[in-house]
């Protein structure tokens, strides 16, 4: 058992570094490890390992779409933030299931520590606090990292997750400093060392609200925001859960507000050009809102807890990098904040980030071989987007470096799917943020069929284990089966008319199908179980979930069969691979333009070749012609 | 209730304002809000508020005894560290009860956690995220601070507890870098400030072990360390603890190892003149321990766990600023460290303090009224030391701005006396560590009498309540009546002999009172509860504690007499004040050296006088001609 395993070298040579230790990090490490790859997580302070740096939530409209899809392959943010939730709630469950989004407050300093103790419990995941200075290259491939403190420590591929660390410059007012995030050091020397390998680097900027004491707030005037009664989860495994819950409570700013932060418009760094990286447009500061949408008198602001116990709280929908004495003085004119305390001001923060077009689907960099790429530096937003990134990376880490075939998540599938493709081919110059209207097959990527539509693959990864990929094959045949009765089986007029007249629904006349009485919207499938013992019985011996499951097939089985037929029409074009060394310059008949994008991006597929921007179908008609000769 | 407090400007004028977040900080912080200031407490990192920088344990011999005193004073250390203990034990228990040191390893994640809670939990706290640069000073007065965004707060008194951050330079071999911890940015400005403003600084330096992955480490060729059977607490109060406890481990360097770290002595910073500060003597690091003793084969290595579930491992004894593969390859030739792998090296760091001969015993500064400092600022090493520091820095404080009577902890009362008379009068050059050696009165100064000692002057300054008091009246009243009923009560030969022949103690030829039989060192008073029915039943009405003070005062009585004698001979000399402007300089007949000492020390009584190095005793006689006259 305690063999030398590294001839006395301070390190072994690794199979995958992982650099960074934020949500992508955190992932990419753990999904590689699982996947049995040696793993050796970077990160510049152990003591900050999965840090939410900014609200203290996961999930979200797409965004928890993509949590339980990394959940459904068999990562972990789902489960650390089950684990740590002190509030869950499913929204839009008022829109069709497509719609329907988990979102979680967790415990900020527990969801790190649960993240920490999960990776320390992932056997081959070790551990290095130190910064990153420079890669290890020879000739186009990557071989390891070398440290602030001089140490090089070799790998078969290397994992980039830098988040906003990379010459971050923090800003508040007019004050600038660098910093990864505040309180930290950002970190230098990899972004000049990969422009020199020529990589193209752009900036990026994101920011953050003040954080204030709960203490000091006046609970009394804003509106409760419970979360559900029913509480859900993210994981598709039974996680123990926080048992205590917490509020959250919903204010308002106004034109007193807003008057009050135009005070310190001439200092923002936003509008002085001081800050030239481009912001999250769908995330954006509460100074640029009030620009933009100056005929609005008021935006609404969540104010979250940062946890069960501490008083700080989050102040979402007030990011700002104004000077601080005017985000106080703003602030104190919400309804509500009067006597608000701050902890820390908000502020914004610019970072470098590579251009995504630079990468394959795999994320890994076309110029450089092993090495990937992951999270904010690939110019996105959010946690979820940087952690689904993070585990599709360390997954591809590990296959490439065990010859295995690499994974590319595919757009009908997924949301990740959706998210890498847009960005490998589309690039991004502004953070770039996942909605549910980048995904034209949407009503496939539910929430509520991630697993089935993605444990397969995590089980042939290895990532799910046989007992979970036959849970999900349960459900499936399950629910199926329930579908099954409910056509097969007709219900009387009069066993039901009363029924439907209380739903606000019309009688029947004559005997119906179940059912077309569970498609119309008023009716559920368990307001039937009174009028249908054996349906009753089928669904006694099933869970939630599949029940859950087999309704939505019902209801919204007619879309779905459009839809799907729409993905296997497409599907031809995705399915066609194009040469990686096919030279676009010899198509002659298609735009300048488009050969040159399409030289850059090098796109896998037919597909993938048609959704880059200035290339048109008619060019696609010409690629088409070629490519099958 | 939500009135506004601080007329539309973004601070209030708080009454103290404590600079740092350590164990001084968070002391003085909680002290002064206890007591009825309004404080705001400004940490560069909320999350980082009561990080353990270097080993997760708390207490220790006569730093255990410390931990007491401030709890019975109504301060949080020994609370937080009973809440987070994952192993308590006693140690010294085969001395005398003066030696009796309590030592508790913590999780070091939940110390901090529960830190920080305890604060939030304190009504009259504040909390700023920022870093202070300067003070704002005027004529002699401080009257606020300034910070790094340009933040100006003022407060009627400034506590300045800064640990390792003033400009904090890290050693690693031949590298080096700024930070005020390993991942975390040093302070600056202040000291450039505070020496313009006539303070003397100079520069000490202290280390860490590197911390080593549990996973990686062969337990089964260690020896085990479990904690007490009956395990203890550092609290007076009753205090909810993790009921799981850790073991720790003991190995041993070797030849081998110490061959091995010399090879890296040439790059050593320690030995060629890099560090300019002294390190603490009494926590060497392991290149010192070998190099000052080099007959020595082996030194031993305490094997520490960071927390309950973590795998992170400290290793105790074993701190070191040689080069990290030097570390590593010495590491892996202790043993059960073969296959160790490294989370972070060891590392040296310097920084700036102030020698604390410049503080009043109040450690209120000479130079700058209302200005306090506490802790490593003040050339100590060690938490204890530097928690009750910044104790008394906040209960002075608040006295201070709130006129009331300064707080002096005498010599004969307490190990903090001790500490801060040592600091004061004698300066310190190396950093300062407590041993029982440094008490002259240490046989009245226990971990099991800490509370009867000074619970009521915590109950004076209104940090310990009228029941908690009482608690204490109880057990003094209660345990004197134990010591009266064995001092009444006589018991015949042959009710006890059998029992002292079993115990190795000679037997009774005629009846003898029950404290004589106790007196004897073989004796324990629980042994005789069978032989007396009534002290057995006297003993069942009390509680553990009030029998083992009763115990405590029987079989030492005698010592504690002789030692109250010599504190109240000599309690004529600590009492007699000296007038703060005293002009030493009219003493012809004392020495040069001498005058100007005490014109630097000003000492406020002779007693402090006569301690002062190179004042000898005729120049006490002297100089208490001059002062009764």
């Amino acid at each position: 058992m305690f063999h030398v395993e590294h001839g006395g070298n301070m390190f072994k040579r690794y199979d995958v570094i992982v650099v960074g230790a934020g949500h992508a990090g955190c992932e990419a490490a753990a999904a590689a490890a699982n996947m049995g790859s040696s793993v050796l997580l970077i990160t510049m302070n152990m003591n900050t390992i999965a840090q939410m740096s900014c609200n203290p939530a996961m999930g979200g409209v797409a965004k928890g779409q993509i949590v339980r899809e990394i959940d459904a392959m068999g990562g972990y943010s789902g489960i650390i933030t089950d684990k740590t939730s002190i509030q869950f709630r499913m929204l839009n469950l008022s829109k069709g299931p497509a719609m329907w989004s988990p979102r979680a407050q967790s415990d900020r300093m527990r969801f790190a520590e649960e993240w920490r103790l999960a990776l320390e419990n992932t056997p081959n995941v070790d551990f290095w606090q130190d910064m990153v200075s420079s890669l290890l290259v020879k000739g186009n491939t990557v071989y390891g990292v070398r440290t602030s403190i001089g140490v090089e420590i070799e790998a078969k591929s290397v994992v980039l997750t830098n988040g906003t660390f990379l010459n971050g410059i923090i800003h508040i007012g007019e004050k600038r400093f660098g910093g990864g995030r505040t309180g930290e050091k950002s970190a230098t020397g990899l972004t000049e060392q990969l422009t020199e390998l020529g990589f193209e680097a752009g900036r990026m900027k994101t920011g953050t609200p003040p954080r204030v004491d709960g203490r000091s707030l006046n609970y009394s005037l804003m509106e409760e925001q419970w979360g559900d009664e029913e509480r859900g989860r993210f994981s598709y495994t039974d996680v123990k859960q926080i048992q205590e819950q917490r509020c959250c409570w919903i204010t308002y700013t106004n034109v007193d507000v807003h008057e009050t932060l135009k005070e310190g418009f001439e200092k923002s760094p936003m509008f002085t050009g001081r800050i030239k990286g481009l912001g999250p447009r769908y995330c954006p500061s509460i100074e640029d809102k009030i620009n933009r949408f100056a005929e609005r008198e008021r935006h609404q602001i969540f104010v979250e807890p940062e946890g069960l116990n501490t008083v700080e709280i989050y102040v979402n929908g007030f990011s700002t990098s104004l000077p601080e004495d005017v985000q106080y003085k703003a602030l104190t004119k919400i309804q509500g904040f009067e006597n608000a305390k701050m902890f820390r001001p908000g502020y914004a923060i610019e970072y470098d980030y590579f251009p995504p077009t630079q990468l394959n689907l795999t994320l890994e960099t076309k110029l450089i071989s092993n090495l990937f790429f992951a999270g904010q530096i690939n110019g996105t937003t959010g946690y979820e987007e940087a952690a689904s990134q993070g585990f599709i990376a360390g997954i591809n880490a590990h296959q490439k470096v065990h010859d295995r075939h690499e994974l590319i998540m595919k757009r009908s599938e997924s949301y990740i799917g959706v998210l890498i493709d847009d960005l490998v081919t589309k690039g991004t110059e502004e953070p770039y943020r996942m909605f549910t209207s980048r995904a034209e097959h949407r009503l496939l990527l539910r929430q509520d069929n991630a697993d089935i539509r993605l444990s397969p693959i995590g089980h042939e990864l290895g990532l799910i284990s046989d007992e979970r990929l036959q849970k999900v094959n349960d459900k499936i045949r399950n629910s199926d089966n329930i579908v099954a009765y409910t056509k097969s089986k007709s219900i009387e007029p009069s066993r039901v008319n009363n029924l439907l007249d209380e739903l606000g629904t019309a009688p029947l006349s004559q005997n119906t199908k179940i059912f077309n009485l569970i498609s119309r919207p008023q009716v559920s499938i368990n307001d039937l179980r009174d009028t249908d013992a054996a349906l009753n019985e089928l669904l006694s011996a099933y869970d939630k979930e599949t029940i859950e499951q087999a309704e939505i097939k019902i209801k919204y089985e007619s879309y779905f069969e459009k839809e799907l037929d729409i993905v296997s029409r497409m599907k031809k074009m995705e399915d066609k691979e194009i040469n990686p060394d096919f030279n676009y310059h010899q198509l002659v008949s298609v735009s300048k333009e488009a050969r040159e994008k399409l030289m850059k991006i090098r796109p896998r597929t037919l597909g993938q070749a048609s959704r880059i921007s200035g290339v048109s179908p008619s060019d696609i008609s010409v690629l088409m012609v070629h490519i099958t000769k």
